[in-house]
């Protein structure tokens, strides 16, 4: 049997001890226990990013995997510890939304509300639950602790606005910016599902902060098309349309932020179709 | 038996090959050692830093663990290596100090000035301890090799200035900043058999830069209480009280540098107490 | 038998999904492997300091190690996905001269053009080979996949300009910076088979930008000699003469550059020896 494989992904950043603990207490509890870093760079108290980030990767990793997410602005509060099963993977973290995105495109088996406290760090601080009861608790997972001897199921866990975007009577599209990546690329909510179709008719046009974006390619490199000083959409890794630019931050070229409004328009077709 | 755990502590950044090249020969020497990464951002050559790093982790990886630690701003001067056995773990790097707070807290079994070049690389650079000395020498320690084997014991290591703050003849406890954490909490170097009793009673005050802050949370989404505009004092994970501020960066909105005094003072109390 | 060895060499950053993506591809096909991350920290699209940070690592990997390199500028375009055989290691990725610094310093075995689509992921990105071309294919060769079940061979894979220096006929050798690390050390492109002998002889000085450097080094907390603001001249870990700066970055006294030029005069020796 493959060893277990915990990933994990935080807001604590690649220069202070907080993901180094983490390890750390997963290690002395499954020694055999596989960590594989997604990021430590989520901007700090971002749940939105955070979503985001372990919505684009979920997939690539094997069945079984356990995800260990720990954005935590509500650290010592009341919000619940939980463990969702999902996608025949699990997700542990704070029931603050950062699986939302996940758990929306995949029902969840169940979700559970960590209770058991037979799983934590005793004391148990008031300040680092991820390396107090999140990591314990994938760890003990990582050794086959049954799911429900963590707690019981709960239905009302935190969600996130939702992802998809919304059709309008006149059949535009209302769109917006849910993630800028690193060679600035502005990552929409719209998927193929949503717009595909129309784009190939050709008559497609985004546009942001009253700026159309009409040209679509298929790659980064591509030669020729773009009209919009370099600006073009473009189906990125993750699966929704980008806003790209060739050789340049198209995030510096717009001002774009997330959560920003972008809107898809089809020019031929009838808003009735 | 389960495989020698490395964790590696550096400045070198994450952008250049020196950890990459560290991994390298570990790996050579030990293919199934598993390597962890605590943090590569230490800021250049900063020994203290990296001390407390070290320090807020180690108890947090299981027995036996090899910790590696290479802020080396003497290297290839007459600067010892060391090989420190302490709280049963392994500490290798040079002796600059990098381990004295972990030694403070848990004296040593002994410290072995590593002298055997038997295994070191060959020819050993004057530039790169971390690649030609000190990762073989971790891997040769997780291969099973003998402490005594890399040389004699020393007693005379280097201590930085001890961690443990002063009380003065009035009361007040004389306390310093040790480190400042990416959420800008600054972490004092009191601890709890420093201060707890006082903070139980109420009447405690810290004081920083001539600034008071007498509000004491248990966690940092707590309503209420602070009044020194968002100011106030936490227990932190690492077991030190911390000043910090809601949704905000403490070390920001005070200034605060590494170094910095801190005053405790206990307004009820008596100082003769 | 020890696990495959996979590093991963990359522009994508740390906080992104880029990189848990690849290692979520690996660790799909072949649970087993061993993932070391070199960086994820090139420049975006600089393929020349990624070309130089493989060429200061590969060596300190074991034999069989997978190197996995994606900076990738024409994702999607015409440019050829590569695998070379080199040094008893293996190269992946774009062919793009990435791996030429090795390949000039070690003449491969091979370079195969990787062209079998029943090992990419399906349906293939045009703007992420990384995720679904590059890491299945590492991690077909990590289960055992012979190098020719993926390509033909290929001869005229793509040169980076050479690392060599050249020789002007006034015996001064032209050099280059090829690489500014963190600590603001300024590697050159000069190596000991260049011009050891010559600074062995004690009248060799460098000229960068009209500004004279000749003093060397052995060390860096090495004390005295410098005369030039506290430059010298050190033999790097990485094999090459580097310009430094005692406490200090070179490369902030210097402005200096990737790419500009450094000159290497003997001033004793006549220019026709």
């Amino acid at each position: 049997m493959s060893r277990a494989l915990i990933t994990l992904l935080t807001d604590f950043g690649a220069a202070d001890y907080f993901a180094g603990a983490m390890k750390g207490v997963i290690l002395s509890i499954n020694p055999e226990a596989q960590i594989v870093d997604i990021t430590h760079e989520i901007p700090p108290q971002d749940i939105h990013a955070a979503a985001f980030i372990l919505l684009a990767v979920y997939k690539d990793f094997p069945s079984q995997t356990i995800h260990l997410a720990v954005v935590d602005p509500g650290v010592g509060s009341a919000r619940r510890p939980v463990l969702a099963l999902c996608a025949g993977q699990f997700f542990v973290g704070p029931d603050n939304g950062l699986f939302s995105y996940v758990l929306e495109r995949e029902p969840p088996a169940s979700v559970i509300h960590i209770q058991n406290q037979k799983y934590f760090r005793q004391p148990l601080s008031a300040t680092f639950h991820g390396r107090d009861l999140f990591a314990p608790v994938a760890a003990a997972l990582a050794n086959g602790v049954e799911p429900s001897e963590f707690g019981a199921e709960v239905t009302d866990y935190v969600r996130l606005q939702s992802l998809a975007p919304i059709r309008l009577p006149d059949g535009t599209i209302h769109a917006r910016i849910i993630h800028i990546d690193r060679f600035g690329n502005c990552i929409t909510n719209l998927t193929k599902e949503d717009v595909a179709d129309e784009i190939h008719g050709n008559s497609a046009q985004l546009s942001i902060d009253g700026r159309g974006i009409d040209s679509f390619q298929t790659y980064f490199a591509e030669e020729g098309a773009s009209r919009d000083e370099g600006l073009f959409a473009i189906w990125g890794s993750a699966g929704f349309l980008e806003i790209a630019a060739r050789n340049a931050s198209a995030a510096e070229m717009l001002d774009a932020y997330v959560g920003q409004a972008v809107l898809f328009k089809n020019k031929v077709v009838s808003p009735t179709q």
